[in-house]
């Protein structure tokens, strides 16, 4: 199985934040008791590769939301930059997506929950990614932080589940094909 | 009801064809049988208004697939430029989105299947597109025309039918909300 995977909300023109970073035209789409898959699809990673962006957003939450332990990818960031309370859960890397993964998986992690459009498209350029959760929010925003973007290399999926919420999300699931040769060779390398 | 409706089919990263144009990765996903919600579509416009690229495109497959009347968006082509045989059915026009809708009223449709990236972006952003079926091929391109793109106005949707196909292709059905104003007042514009 393939190392990273991928669980996040896009506009139907695959933004996934306005310009600015913000998420206000997703928030009225967070509805009580539903968590849109969320709870089952972090239950299911050892843990997080996130950008610092990603991370500079989650801080700005207040609360930290994980209780799984965090990788952030920066080459600006070091280890002092890490709130003293979050030390034990959150370490700052500028290492390539490979190494991360060989790294993490010689820790045990037998996959991650890859997050913010940087990241993501750098895991799926370098065939890391081996599934793909894409929620669709009912808006067109006509500009903002792309999802896919040019990632420069063809990905064939398989499309497995379908989810249509009541409040307009659809959920669907992909499984990456081509990568699942990558992941092997990475299990290897990484054993 | 808004008088233009878009049909049409994307890579789960947006693009509607390869750089140059192709549409190859999407073939292999024509079903025999499973028209994949197509003919009830067409059946429920009036007729076509298409960019030049889409035009010549469907031109190059050899039989001409619309039995409904075509109207092509073009500063460059001209009438002489239509091979005879379509004359009947295939009109060139260099006028503007919102002009195109008023004659195109004015003449008794009261919609259009609106097809072509750059015919769809600039409709979108004039209010004049009220349906949205989009039909998600699960591949990646990683670069190619996007749908999409930056249309530069936010477009609230509303999420209808949702359908999987068994060949890994979902179709998703949205009617603009956002739109249905402006397409009363192109309605009262126009009669």
């Amino acid at each position: 199985m393939s190392f990273g995977k991928v669980f996040i909300a896009a506009s139907l023109d695959g933004f996934i934040a306005r310009a600015d970073g913000a998420i206000d035209w997703l928030l009225p789409f967070n509805a009580e008791g539903e968590d849109h898959g969320y709870d089952a699809f972090i239950a299911g990673v050892d843990g997080l590769v996130m950008g610092r962006a990603t991370y500079e957003t989650v801080l700005g939450f207040g609360d930290w939301p994980y209780a799984k332990p965090v990788v952030v990818m920066s080459r600006t960031l070091g280890a002092a930059d890490v709130p003293q309370h979050l030390r034990q859960r959150v370490r700052i890397t500028a290492d390539a997506p490979a190494d991360i993964v060989h790294a993490l998986r010689a820790e045990g992690w037998r996959s991650a929950y890859v997050d913010g459009g940087e990241v993501i498209r750098s895991f799926l350029a370098e065939g890391l990614i081996g599934r793909i959760t894409l929620t669709l929010v009912p808006i067109l925003l006509g500009r903002g932080r792309p999802l896919f973007g040019a990632i420069g290399r063809e990905v064939r999926l398989e499309r497995e589940a379908v989810r249509p919420f009541r409040n307009g999300l659809v959920s669907l699931d992909y499984r990456v094909e081509h990568s699942e040769k990558a992941a092997g060779l990475a299990e290897t390398k990484g054993n």
